[in-house]
């Protein structure tokens, strides 16, 4: 029986009633930070700055813009890979971010920004911030891809950057922990976040679409624009918001050699697990971005260069064996249907990602880091002026397990809402399907008409044809 | 009948003759700058300028970076959507841009960069704003898509460059307005020009290639990342000859917002739009993109967070809208066939940005940004000291009027210029096709043996046959 | 007779070992320099540093990550317009640049960065270089693309990251020629490394595969994203480890007017070299970069905005004509099978690139550069303290003619390696082909089972398949 999936009224109303709350919102409580404002010509004169440069827009701008392609191209493409599902991929991509970083200016502003005239004061720093956050939920998206409705995702992302906000607070500035590239914030939490949901929206049936649920020749070639960009600029990513100076520089140098490190691996393991040794598109198109992930907590540390070979090499080992032997055992034994396979590219690298966080961190000394670069590196000051290295290691390690618990409780909670038969989510069958949401051209309906097989054969597509002439 | 598309003579010719007359008005005009020159050091001591910072390449080369991007890119793919037109999208955008950039570094030099020595002295600047004059052109472009010859295109270019600098003169420099992104300059001035040249060309028997004027799967998702990589760059365009300081900072924020806003209400309108809510990706690819043409004028403005964010939601509306009902009625009532829709996504949002650029001027006031704020955000010095805000929104809304005024009368003259009959451009029957101007892989070349239109048609489209069996 | 192409023992093996051997290397040799080091702040204070800005990173880092795109998306989208080598064209150049980024950090570092202490000291002025030293076997990649193994490649980007690291020792530190763009040390090296290489290994039956060795439509698409990238980006490529100030200014302006000449003398000669004028994607996607590639050594001079132009025009002319005239010469005369036309793209337009700076460089003058420009360009200091213009150009000439012999003597020893039977390459039926190391999707694999040529050329597409299936 096929579901209804007529979203005519319920996808505008929730963009217009939203949209239109952030409008009212923002109004309310959102404005310029010193930086930003017209004022800061007077700021600078108080604070005897001596150039626009020391403007943080100047330190953190270059950045923004590649994190902002991650989000948007990097998470679009990534998910083109289905042979009919790339309008879904890249386009509920685009929208859920666009909503969530709106969302995220707000729930972010509320915990870290606000001013003491109880308004939101933004700037370049806030972008990137909002960003990160929307990456949480376009990872949880990656493990419902083409399972649900582009309302339900808006529902996903309301819920998922609230919970993000929180957990970012308490893991952040409770706890103190450092997490710049959000192995635990951003990764864990958004890959626990995307497969509870799952879970919780578990098809028995889903094999009715299998024949959509793979990849052709083009979609793949599609998919590697995400993979790249997302390679390239993930030093951007773990570096964006360090401190000004060594933080962001050594953040950028473990980034690129954890990165380096887990493509030689990603395609070792996956040749050596094929028949003939060849090689599956799925792992280097994922298993390679497992060094980024790794390294998003510690990427500020003093890890030495080959710690972060270290961390990318085992993270993609870890990686691609999971997309070889763990995708298929949870989808089997865990009921846990995971399209992109977000638990072997964000929830397992994450985790590692915390955990040699917390090692790193716990192991710090100031032979290695100086005297005044310990305090810098891991902000000794005001209330935690007194811990220790070994001490905070044990926050980063508390850390991790928030990330995890939000994740669970809150993709539980939210798969539970999202269970609700009002979302027009697809019949089993009409999964992984851009006819159940988009308009797709045109000509390809005309051809509804014809009957005769092999010539539309030839016809679907040049290469074929021109082969048959050759 | 066909018509002779042989361009063998004509497009050399104009390449090389064009080319040539660049080198001889370079070696005559242009120089590096003070900042680009070896003798910066000296320059440095005399001005006291304590660090190689200061050099404005290290403010502005990021974003420049950025917006060389979006005009090759962004404009480049988002004009591959058709089936059979990809080539001719990317390929002769790619071409018309390298042409105007030279072209419009020696009209925007003679009108704005001119030194004593008679000299134009080029740095990053000059590099942006060349990039801009070209948009305008592409803008043009997108009217004309397919239905004209490269040699046309190249005409369009020299004429559309030196309509350009000169209304940027007359509403930068005499009316002393402000459109740090264009939105009148560029995008108000591009889109009429191009759109009254389509109407001059107007061809009344283009139905003859209505089978190629669609998209195919893989083309729109092509299309896809010209959309994205000029909605997540926008930011840099519209901020990128801003002041130093707030005003670039402040411009990235007001674009950023109002992009993501009108992310939403384009979903929202494009999904209502249509039977059982599907979306339409002809608007995901532009409309999304509104909401950074009407921020064009007043980014740098004081127009606060909501207020970027009212813009793209309104903007988006309209231009979706635009799309659903405008174009049809335009092509039947009004004989302006527009291919891209550029009325939709630059005309209407362009003039919405000179009108917000005109009333949020009037409205500035010392009280919000601040006495010198007011003064540097409007370069209220020598000539126009003593201008107020009032009279600033006045020039501003006179600025709208003269860059729709060069539109219309220069694409009218230009129109004419293209008209008569020597530029080897397509038949009706031969619009949209690369066949025409592009050797095509062979394998598509014996397509063409056939005479048979509907096979022609089918074979056009590689995901033809899918969904016969879906 | 088909090869034995089963690399699954030999590709992990290689990948597994050599990254292990890094990582221990690493262990070894390679520390955080003091900008990217903790004690970053001491040092500040120290050398009386006013500024986290003065940090190198904020110099060159824009500048890095735009090359890192070429390096990535740039080499490898533009490899992957073959109809059924996409996948081996841009992932393998994943694979090989990966490995030989970290390579390079040692080679390179062993002979520019050792530190007193005996330690490597990396910030990102060596990641710069890194990408640099691999774009030289990437390069060869392209004249061997589709007719050689992953492992082949792994040696020879070994061997070819070890050449570049001596050669370019010779030229610049030895010899004290300046070459920041790599126009002799990375493509005029890179260039005859792999053309030799591919002489070496030339296969006199390669017609066997000749029906894989066309493009499809969409796959000179795909292509055009690498040539936008390359284009666009090359201006941070010939100045992002140029001087500081006024050095990276001026080179960004020289080779972006260099780019867009080449853009309208490739449309011109492709133009006009085919029946009716249809323009060649293949010149397109290749020619336009080609004054990027000529621009590589003078970028830095004071060699005026119209001689940037100049070298534009003349070498997209040779490098066109390259591609109609020489590729088939060198083919049939030569036994040079060049996949990709590096010849055209990289060999001529380097060597142009080389006199051209040799020639900029003797005739350079204190009435133009100012004596203290002079110095600073040329670092006529300490060791070559007393070097003129006129002995420069002497000593840049004999750095091209080092750059060629490395290429040939290097790629004749390593393509002697490479012949030998144990690298798994495919045979001469297999060539350009997917199929012999990839998992290409699904419903390709089965239509192996097919012993039909011409069913097997219809099945050989992804959409065919599974569409029947439906």
């Amino acid at each position: 029986m096929a579901k209804n999936t007529n979203i005519r009224i319920s996808l505008p109303a929730v963009c217009f009633v939203w949209q239109i709350a952030m409008i009212i919102l923002f109004g309310v409580f959102v404005r310029y930070n010193e930086e930003s404002d017209t004022r800061w010509i007077e700021h600078r004169r108080r604070k005897n700055i001596s150039t626009n440069l020391e403007n943080d827009f100047y330190y953190r701008y270059p950045s923004f813009q590649d994190v902002h392609v991650m989000i948007f191209v990097g998470f679009g493409f990534l998910m083109t890979f289905l042979k009919r599902y790339s309008f879904g991929g890249v386009g509920f991509n685009f929208l859920i971010a666009a909503f969530g970083i709106q969302w995220a200016l707000l729930m972010q502003g509320w915990f870290h920004y606000l001013d003491d005239d109880g308004k939101i004061k933004i700037g370049v720093e806030n972008l990137i911030n909002a960003d990160f956050c929307v990456a949480g939920c376009l990872i949880a998206y990656g493990a419902c891809l083409g399972k649900v409705s582009p309302v339900q995702l808006m529902v996903l992302t309301l819920f998922g950057v609230t919970l993000f906000a929180v957990e970012e607070y308490i893991i952040l500035e409770l706890l103190h922990a450092k997490d710049p590239g959000g192995s635990m914030v951003i990764h864990t939490f958004g890959a626990y976040y995307g497969l509870t949901i799952s879970w919780v929206l578990y098809r028995p049936m889903l094999s009715q679409s299998k024949h959509l649920q793979g990849s052709v020749y083009h979609s793949d070639v599609f998919a590697m624009i995400g993979t790249l960009f997302l390679w390239m600029y993930w030093p951007s990513f773990n570096s964006a918001i360090a401190d000004h100076g060594d933080g962001q520089h050594r953040a950028v140098i473990n980034t690129y050699l954890a990165l380096a490190a887990s493509v030689l691996t990603t395609f070792a393991i996956s040749s050596i697990s094929q028949k003939h040794g060849k090689l599956d598109m799925v792992h280097i198109q994922n298993a390679t971005l497992a060094g980024g992930v790794a390294m998003g907590t510690a990427s500020e540390f003093m890890i030495t260069p080959y710690g972060s070979l270290i961390v990318g090499f085992c993270s993609s080992i870890i990686s691609t064996f999971g997309y070889i032997f763990l995708t298929p055992f949870m989808e089997k034994t865990l009921k846990i249907q995971d399209t992109c396979g977000i638990h072997n590219l964000h929830a397992m690298p994450g985790v590692i990602g915390g955990i040699v966080g917390a090692i790193t961190a716990a192991s710090a000394s100031e032979s290695v880091y100086g005297q005044e670069g310990l305090i810098n590196t891991f902000d000794f000051k005001e209330a935690v002026a007194n811990r220790t290295a070994n001490i905070q290691g044990g926050y980063q390690a508390a850390g991790l397990f928030v990330a995890i618990a939000f994740g669970l409780v809150g993709g539980a909670l939210v798969g539970g809402i999202l269970k609700l038969p009002i979302w027009g989510d697809p019949a089993d069958a009409n999964c992984f399907d851009d006819e159940v949401y988009w308009e797709v051209p045109e000509d390809e309906d005309e051809n509804m008409l014809s009957s005769h097989p092999n010539m539309n054969h030839a016809r679907g597509m040049p290469d074929a044809y021109q082969r048959s002439h050759v």
